[in-house]
């Protein structure tokens, strides 16, 4: 499928959205629904779609970006507040029945648009787009890959650097650097390297801790490249780990397998979380994974849907999500272990090629 | 001054803003001002500021963070959402008067938050905090001195690695690499490396494209240090400039100085916006600088106030801008100039030490 017919394809959605909601015209103003539905990549934007047209609102920083970018929506470059804009062009007619998405603008921005609008119903609909945005195209998924092998050619190219005495700063230096040798345009988000007790704490920063023998080193990272992410966990120890570590790796190990397993079309979310959890429960170790077991992923690292005990999504062919358990004890080590996977009709599909058996240098 | 009493006099004023407002309670869910209140550096947390008390709610993975960064508040740790253990806590009480600040908080967060605090009043007050956040401790100060010398530091080491045939993004690459190795914890924001006509988009993204003989090389970039950002442009030449480039560079040069020397203590916003584009208008280039002056910078690399023509916020002592007026001729080149300045009584002062005439390399 090439992107135009991607983008129909999407938009074709929205309009059967439009019609089952009786509504006329859906305002979106979260920027990555936006790049998801017309390919604007720029940071100041405004889409209206209606029923038989798009119209794209920004300012003059992204004229020639815009234009180059975006091809099924009239672009409008405004000089002024994108909301009177809107208003003083006409783009909404007074008739019209406007949806919004409450959880992606804020209260401000929607008292500005009532303001603004006064003859327009305007109508909060949470979690409108979200369940197709889940859904990856077969273009978005060979980026999703791309931007994965990159991060496993650099976990690869990183793991005979890795040395007594090095910083933990300079590891995540090194770290990103190569991403971006590879053809990363970013890090998807900061990368994180914990060395021992560091790892304890489930998002350390790099500090300038040394490495020592005989320490755990937990690495997370991810890129972004030709506008999709990658996100990738793995715990490895330098020197001989004890059985208390390696208890707790397999413990992991298991945990992440299992969730793996569980995670296919029209599981539930929490289902995934529970296989996890459950996992970690037979090793006594369920009060030690404090947080969820993963989150979408695609043009952002974080995504719908969560993968945790409250979530009620359910997941689909061609989401894409992290599965991601870890245990963390307070002053000795955390352990966590991370694939992006892709959800398929029999088992999800890890994205990553690096495997999850303890790797000791 | 110490962190405590930073925190303390910061707290003060949060004291003296719920007297004037005659509220009970703040609450703030928006991370850089909850970090700017307390301390707390988690990417989850609500803090409630009472007249007598604060508490900051946050989950497992920020417990151990939390009780480290975090002195002067009581600190909870939810196992579930947030506003539904504020609201089983009673953690706010019901007559109380509650203030939030719109443009920081989702319209279904406020709908979250009255849905569950069913005898709270709310009330939105916008901008309540921002002009308080803009006047930098001298810690704060301290701070982003250090960021921005590391990135000065930085400019001065790649500018000998510039050479025909380097690619963008590899340029890139190393300017991330060098902030973290002279210290930084991460970029503040996608480092700019833009080549020739690639200039031209004032928020161009590094390519493959290869550096040519007789080129301009925008590097626009900036880390985060101990918690504070830096951000700096510079416009630099690769071989002999034409007259056409030397006149535009001239002319932003002239309209950053103007624009800096107007930038003082009690000085509107839009009069530093309006110096730089006068200066651009007396070369004829004013329809060239397609976006605002400036804008705020501390915790964040964009914070209040902008400085833009539309802005009526008024510059004081104590408060970080940067000033960075640009030139864009379409498939041409661009050229932009940016210092971060800190606002004093007399003249300003611009934090970096990196000179603003032409660098021919």
């Amino acid at each position: 499928m090439n992107r135009q017919s991607e983008f129909q394809r999407q938009q074709n959605w929205i309009q059967e959205t439009l019609r089952s909601e009786n509504a006329s015209a859906l305002l979106i103003t979260y920027l990555p629904h936006i790049q998801w539905l017309c390919g604007f990549t720029g940071s100041n934007g405004v889409l209206i779609v209606q029923r038989d047209e798009m119209h794209l609102i920004t300012d003059r920083r992204y004229e020639i970006q815009a234009s180059l970018e975006v091809s099924d929506a009239q672009i409008h470059i405004s000089t002024h507040n994108l909301i009177n804009f809107v208003q003083s062009q006409n783009l909404i007619k007074k008739s019209d029945r406007l949806l919004f998405q409450p959880e992606y603008i804020t209260f401000d921005a929607i008292e500005q648009w009532k303001a603004n609008l006064t003859k327009i119903k305007l109508f909060p609909r949470k979690n409108l787009l979200n369940p197709l945005v889940a859904i990856k195209s077969k273009r978005a998924i060979e980026g999703m890959r791309h931007s994965q092998s990159i991060s496993d050619a650099v976990f690869n190219e990183i793991l005979p650097r890795i040395n007594t005495g090095i910083k933990e700063n300079e590891l995540a230096a090194i770290i990103d650097y190569q991403h971006r040798l590879f053809g990363a345009s970013a890090m998807a988000f900061d990368t994180i390297v914990a060395f021992g007790e560091n790892s304890a704490l489930p998002h350390a920063r790099p500090t300038d801790r040394k490495l020592k023998n005989d320490e755990s080193i937990l690495l997370d990272f991810g890129c972004i490249a030709n506008g999709y992410a990658s996100d990738m966990t793995r715990t490895i120890f330098h020197g001989t780990p004890t059985q208390e570590f390696q208890i707790a790796y397999n413990s992991v190990k298991t945990a992440q397998s299992n969730a793996v397993k569980m995670a296919n079309n029209e599981v539930l979310a929490s289902e995934v979380d529970s296989a996890a959890r459950g996992s970690l429960k037979e090793y006594g170790f369920e009060e030690y994974f404090a947080h969820s077991t993963g989150h979408g992923i695609g043009i952002e690292v974080h995504e719908w849907p969560s993968i945790s005990n409250k979530s009620i999504a359910q997941l689909l062919n061609g989401y894409t999500v992290t599965i991601e358990p870890g245990v963390y004890f307070p002053e000795k080590f955390g352990i966590r272990i991370e694939d992006t996977v892709l959800i398929c009709s029999n088992q999800c599909e890890r994205l990553s090629s690096i495997g999850r058996d303890l790797i000791v240098i």
